[in-house]
């Protein structure tokens, strides 16, 4: 699958509108930043998209309006009108939504807080706000041909990072420069940044799922979880691998082929029309069997794209939605199992729902790096 | 002033169940990540704490819980009651606050979501869910002993950095090399991470106040703006520093030595019960007397601590409420000028706000580098 070279933000605007059509809309004020990317390419930490059917206003304070002209008028920001926010966002909204004629608007619920739509309600009283539920989040789960061959290209580049831990991980590093060279490698391959601050958990820290980098020194018998990610042309990918510092025992190799097994298990679950919870339960019924049901702590994986974490989101079902797999999906398989006294593992790895199973965009071999 | 060498977190949880008294609230559900952080010294990605009079419980997934379990019982966070959540969030929200026999809640407005909130409601459906402005925001502008001392002690090492940046900018590196060479130095001085990627912005792009490094090449004539900080113990500092390739043509110069006039009248304004607007209309009014009225594009400062941009706002007075500083806070004061054509500039200082006045506590020149 080869993508054009830009995204398509015209159609993308135009699938929103056409969302709001159907729900009998007259706008949708988009406000989460991620969203606000993908429809428009703006990359910003603040501003407010208005979609309406023919019509996109983008919304920016004095630090980026002009800057934002700019590319626009170079081709890297859709084609929208651009509005200067001169005093506050609610009286530039207020304009905004006046100038497209709105009754009715829906707003993100999941991104704005009750103080900002309350704000807006006191502006605009003779609008009704309506509930929106991820509308374009929904959209973004399946990634176009222009972000599969970003997030293909940023894969391949992440694994070539992974490739290089074997030149890395060193007894007497501690987990922090351990993790200062696997960023520096990071921006080596040519990543604009690293997707997440990076996780080097080495020895009784690798029993905590989320630990942060430490003083510590790598040691003798240390099992250490090496998570981390990148991002490139906006678009994130994230990877775990696992090390052991000889002399390894049997527990620790023991724990790691766990996690391997349970990561085959689940990856061998991911195609399109099967439910997220039935991948998660894959790598979670390979653990339960080795007795392991209650060392995994979190859930088998994530969707990857403009975020580190987006939906769809693969775990147990919570809600009463199932989340089902389909094709153009990108997500995280990365079961883990974390034992106090023993140590953690995890393998991760980006896999794409194809129309005939997956390809696992990530291809650096999940052996143990022993050393 | 010196601090203790923790932060006073039963003293801070107990100001804000004093607040909630004060509103006849029987609890208050904290959201919002940094003020968490800030009442118990949890800093993990998500969690919800429930305040209550003589109760204090974090409520924390798998993958945090038993990392927090021990870091409590070594004096590393709040002695709050931590409560696993297996299922959801709402849930366990729910099972806490029956635990705390709750029938008027607080929550926090600004951070709660509209669909969030929708939740809460719904597995509440007996309890008033009233909404809160900020409370602990509003406690966390004035910063107590132990923040200052660390406050103070991450300006001087970012003042160190700015110092070296004499041996790092140079001619013919890209902007993206400079600022890999700034986050290194930032690195090495001992700062747990750096506090948003750093700006360096050279010539043209100068004229954008939040340009990203590109891998334009700094090149004779240009201005170029370096804007940085660090994460120290959990604390934000934030500066900038013009340099300047020769030869300097007039006009950057004197757009720099507009801008340093601007801070130094912004500095000069900054004392207890002075209001932010009128430290923001100083800086304003040395670059409107100089024909730069048009030029300055953002806000004069922000508040540093648990997060690189916080209350008070240093800025032109946006809703009916001023804001007065108060001994105790601690800001930023960052006039700037962009002009298209010339470039831009600006400075950038971290203030403590004290009984007599202020104290600056970055103190490195604020000479034009030139290179």
């Amino acid at each position: 699958m080869t993508g054009p070279n830009s995204p398509d933000w015209p159609g993308r605007l135009a699938r929103v509108a056409g969302d709001l059509s159907a729900r009998t809309l007259d706008a949708l004020v988009v406000s989460a930043p991620a969203n606000i990317t993908y429809l428009t390419g703006f990359a910003g930490s603040s501003g407010l998209l208005i979609v309406a059917p023919g019509d996109a206003r983008l919304l920016l304070d004095g630090r980026y309006h002009a800057a934002a002209v700019l590319a626009r008028d170079a081709g890297r920001l859709a084609p929208v009108q651009l509005e200067p926010v001169a005093g506050t966002f609610v009286e530039a909204l207020a304009a905004g939504l006046s100038a497209t004629d709105c009754r009715q608007a829906g707003f993100e619920a999941h991104h704005v807080t009750v103080a900002t739509l309350d704000s807006w309600t006191a502006a605009l009283p003779d609008l009704e706000w309506v509930r929106t539920d991820r509308l374009i989040e929904r959209r973004r789960e399946v990634k176009d041909g222009f972000e599969v061959a970003v997030l293909r290209r940023a894969a391949s580049r992440l694994s070539g990072v992974a490739t290089a831990l074997a030149g890395i991980v060193s007894r007497g590093l501690t987990e922090r420069q351990v993790a200062g060279r696997i960023e520096e490698t990071i921006e080596r391959a040519g990543f604009s940044g690293i997707a997440f601050p990076t996780i080097v958990a080495s020895g009784p820290n690798s029993a905590h799922p989320h630990a942060r980098p430490t003083d510590r020194k790598l040691a003798s018998g240390d099992l250490v979880v090496l998570d981390f990610g990148g991002v490139l042309d906006g678009y994130c990918v994230d990877l775990t691998r696992m090390a052991a510092l000889e002399p390894v025992n049997a527990g620790a190799r023991d724990l790691f082929e766990a996690v391997r097994q349970a990561q085959t298990a689940a990856l061998a679950a991911v195609k399109p029309g099967v439910a997220a919870a039935d991948v998660d339960a894959a790598a979670r019924q390979v653990l339960a069997d080795l007795g392991l049901a209650g060392a995994f702590l979190h859930a088998t994986g994530h969707g990857l794209g403009l975020e580190v974490h987006e939906a769809p989101r693969i775990g147990r079902q919570l809600s009463g939605v199932a989340e089902v797999l389909a094709e153009g999906m990108v997500c995280t398989i990365e079961p883990g199992a974390y034992v106090a006294g023993v140590g953690g593992a995890r393998l991760e790895d980006d896999v794409l729902v194809t129309a005939g199973g997956h390809e696992v965009l990530t291809t650096a071999p999940r052996d143990l790096l022993v050393v």
